[in-house]
C-alpha cells in the first residue's frame, strides 16, 4: 500500500485507472501533470534495444518546459518498428492536445510486454478519461502509484519533506520493478515529483547522482530492461532559490529517497525471500569495488546459497575472484555475512554453521561484507535471492 | 556411461576408487599415469582466486616432463590457505614417491567444496592403493572417468582416431561439470591424453585453440569456478613427426573433440531440461559476436523462457542490448528460435506461438540464431536452461 503519511510536493495532479491494456483488467495507465511548465530531468536505460518512449524522452530532457507523465504498464511498446513510433507521438499529440500544450511537452513511459503493438483503441480515448479524473489529493496519487505496477506485490513509494533556505520543500517519487532489474543503468520505472527550485541543469545533475547511488546498484536478476527510466520533475513553485550549498542539501535528500525506493525493488523481486545487501571496502578503487559488489550480487550460486540460509562463503569467494578487470590477492580477503566472519585474509575461520544459517533464515535482510585489503574503494548494492518461485514464474510468463 | 567404443592412446594407465573423501562413499580419486616422460599442457581457471592445485599446475605446464595426473573429486582444496598448500605438496610428493618420480612431474586436480581442508588422513593411503589399480584398459578408464566426477549424472569422455602422416592417432578425453560453470576461462576439469607426437608448445598451442572454441564457449550459470582445468598429455609414443600441416589436423580432432565434451556440460547442468545452442552473426567482428552471444547465454529471464517452452523473443532482443562494449542497431536484428523467423529488421514477425513452443518443448536442443546485421563476426556458445530443479539443488546443497 501507497504510504499515507507522505507530503505530496505542491503543482502536480495525478490520475490513474484500467484502459484495458491489461488482460487481468487491473490499472494500467497513469499521467502525471504539473499545474506549469516544469523542470523535468530524466536517467534511462543504457540498453542499446531502446523502447520508443526512451528515444522519445531522451529528445526531450532535461527541459524546463515539461507538463505531463504518460504512463502505462501493460505493454512496453519496444522492439516494434516505426508503427510503434507513430502509436507513441499518437499518444502525447492526445494528452498534449488535451492539456492544451505541445506534444514535445509530454514525456511517455512504458513496461509490460516486448514486442506487441500497443491497444490504441484501448488508449486512445482512456487519454481523456484520464485527465478528467485528475486531482492533487493522496487518493489520486494512490491511484497513479498502482497504475504504474505490473508484477509488483504492490505500489513503491517514498517521500522527504525538508528545509532548503527559508523553504520546506517536498519530494515524493512512484516507482515500480520486480523483474528484469539489472544494474549498470537506471533501472525500472520511476517518477519523482518536488517543488525545490532547482533549474534543469540541476536537475539533471541531481538526479543522475541519486541513481548512481541506489537504480544503478540494485538487480533481479541483472537482465537490463529496453524501458528503464527514472524522472524527476521539479514544479518550481516555493520560492526557494538553490545555491550550491542548498543543492547539496537537495541532492542528499535526493539521494535518500532514492535508495528507500531502490531497495524495495529487490525486496519485491520476483520470488525474493531476501533482500541481499553487499558492501565491498578495500577495493583498489570505487570502481574496483563496484565491480566486485556486482559480481557477486549476480551469482546465481550466491544467490540461492542465501535463499536455502547457508553460509557457502566459498561461493561468495570465488563469484569475488572473477570480477572482471580488478586486482585483489586472495590473501588479504576477509569476508562476513550477517556479521558472522566466516574467511579472514585468505583462510577460512572456524564458526558454528547452525548459528549463521539460523540467522540467514530469520531475517528478510541478509548482509554480505567483504574486505579486499588493498586500498580505500568501496561500494554498496542490494539485490535478491533466487528462489523456486521465480523460476516457477519466469518459465510460466506467457507471450 | 562411459564410451566403451573409444580407442585409448597407447602410453597411458588410469585408477579410480573410493577414498572416504566424499560422504556418500561414491568414487572420488582418480589418477592417470603416463608410462614415460610424457607432454603436457594445461589451460586455468581465470578466476583470481585460485585453487592450491591450479596455482600448482601453472608453475609445471607446458612441460615434457610429466608422468601422472592426481585428482581428487570431493573437495576443492581451495580457499585453504597456507595448509591446503602443504597438503597439495605432501600428495605429490607420496604420488611421485609411489612412481620413482619427482613432485613436480605431478599435476593434481581437484573439484568439490570449497574452504575445507582435505581429509589427509583418506588421502594419503589411498594413494598406494591407487597405483596398485593402475591399468591400460577400458575398465580402468572407466573407473577414472566414474571417480572424477561430482554432481554429473554420468562420466563425460570422448574419442578420436585418425590418420597424422603414416600413424594412426588416437585421443581420448574425461571431464567433468554441471554446475559453477561460467565462459571466458577454461571451466571444469577435463583430461585429455594422447599419443599424438607434438612437442610441449604445439600441446600448449593445440589446447588453447580447442579451449576458446569449446569449454570456453559454455556455461551453466556464468559462475567461474576456482578450480577449473583442461590439461593435454601426449605420451608421444607414436611415430608420428608433427609438421605445421598435421598439427592443423590434430588441432582440429582436438578440437571437435573438446566440443563434444563441452556440449556434455550444458546438457547436463544442474537440473537443465535443454542444451540451448546460440549462434551470432553479423557482428561488427568475432569478438562483438562473443559479447552478444555469452550475454544472451547467461540471462536468467532467456532461460527460463526456454524452461517454460516460451518464444519469448522481447528476452532475447533486450538481454542483446545490454551486452558490454557492443555496437549494434535494433533496425537490423534479426532473430530465429528452432528455425523459425520471430523478429525481423528490427520489427515483431507474425508467428504461430503455438507451433514454436511445442518445437521448443518436444526437443531437447533449443537453437537461438541472432543476426546483427553490421559485419561478419560470428560466434557460438552453449548453455542450460534454469529450472526449478537448479534452485531446489543449490538452495539445499550444504557447506
Amino acid at each position: 500500500m501507497t504510504n499515507m503519511n507522505l507530503e505530496l510536493p505542491v503543482g502536480f495532479r495525478y490520475s490513474g485507472l484500467a484502459a484495458g491494456i491489461k488482460e487481468s483488467k487491473a490499472l494500467d495507465l497513469a499521467i502525471v501533470v504539473s499545474d506549469e511548465n516544469c523542470v523535468a530531468a530524466g536517467v534511462y536505460t543504457k540498453n542499446l534495444v531502446r523502447a520508443t518512449s526512451i528515444v522519445w524522452n531522451k529528445q526531450i530532457t532535461p527541459s524546463d518546459q515539461v507538463r505531463a507523465v504518460f504512463i502505462n504498464s501493460g505493454n512496453a511498446n519496444a522492439c516494434t518498428g516505426k508503427q510503434g513510433e507513430d502509436d507513441n507521438r499518437k499518444i502525447a499529440i492526445e494528452l498534449s492536445s488535451q492539456l492544451n500544450t505541445q506534444p514535445n511537452q509530454i514525456l511517455v513511459l512504458a513496461t509490460g510486454i516486448i514486442g506487441q503493438h500497443l491497444p490504441m483503441d484501448k488508449i486512445m480515448p482512456a487519454i481523456s478519461t484520464a485527465v478528467d479524473g485528475l486531482g492533487s489529493d493522496k487518493a489520486n496519487f494512490d491511484l497513479a502509484c498502482r497504475a504504474i505496477v505490473t508484477t509488483d506485490s504492490g505500489p513503491k513509494t517514498a517521500s522527504r519533506t525538508f528545509e532548503l533556505g527559508k523553504s520546506s520543500i517536498r519530494i515524493a517519487g512512484m516507482a515500480k520493478g520486480a523483474g528484469m532489474i539489472g544494474p549498470k543503468m537506471a533501472t525500472l520505472l520511476c517518477v519523482i515529483m518536488t517543488d525545490a527550485g532547482v533549474n534543469q541543469q540541476q536537475a539533471q545533475s541531481a538526479l543522475q547522482q541519486a541513481v548512481d547511488a541506489s537504480f544503478n546498484r540494485i538487480s533481479v536478476e541483472g537482465h537490463t530492461s529496453t524501458n528503464d527510466a527514472v524522472l524527476l520533475m521539479s514544479s518550481s513553485n516555493s520560492d526557494a532559490s538553490v545555491g550550491q550549498q542548498e543543492f547539496k542539501v537537495f541532492t542528499d535528500e535526493l539521494t535518500s529517497l532514492c535508495i528507500e525506493l531502490a531497495r524495495m525493488v529487490p525486496l519485491d523481486g520476483e520470488g525474493a525471500k531476501h533482500l541481499i545487501t553487499i558492501d565491498v571496502f578495500g577495493a583498489v578503487n570505487d570502481n574496483q569495488a563496484d565491480a566486485i559488489a556486482r559480481t557477486v550480487a549476480n551469482s546465481n550460486l550466491v544467490k540461492t546459497a542465501v535463499t536455502g540460509g547457508d553460509p557457502n562463503w566459498g561461493r561468495i569467494v570465488s563469484a569475488i575472484g572473477y570480477s572482471e578487470r580488478v586486482e585483489l590477492d586472495p590473501q588479504t580477503i576477509s569476508l562476513s555475512m550477517n556479521g558472522f566472519l566466516l574467511f579472514q585474509n585468505g583462510s577460512p575461520v572456524s564458526f558454528d554453521a547452525a548459528e549463521v544459517s539460523q540467522s540467514l533464515n530469520s531475517q528478510t535482510e541478509t548482509k554480505i561484507e567483504i574486505k579486499i585489503g588493498f586500498g580505500s574503494g568501496q561500494a554498496r548494492h542490494w539485490t535478491s535471492d533466487l528462489t523456486i518461485d521465480y523460476v516457477k514464474f519466469n518459465s510460466e510468463y506467457s507471450t
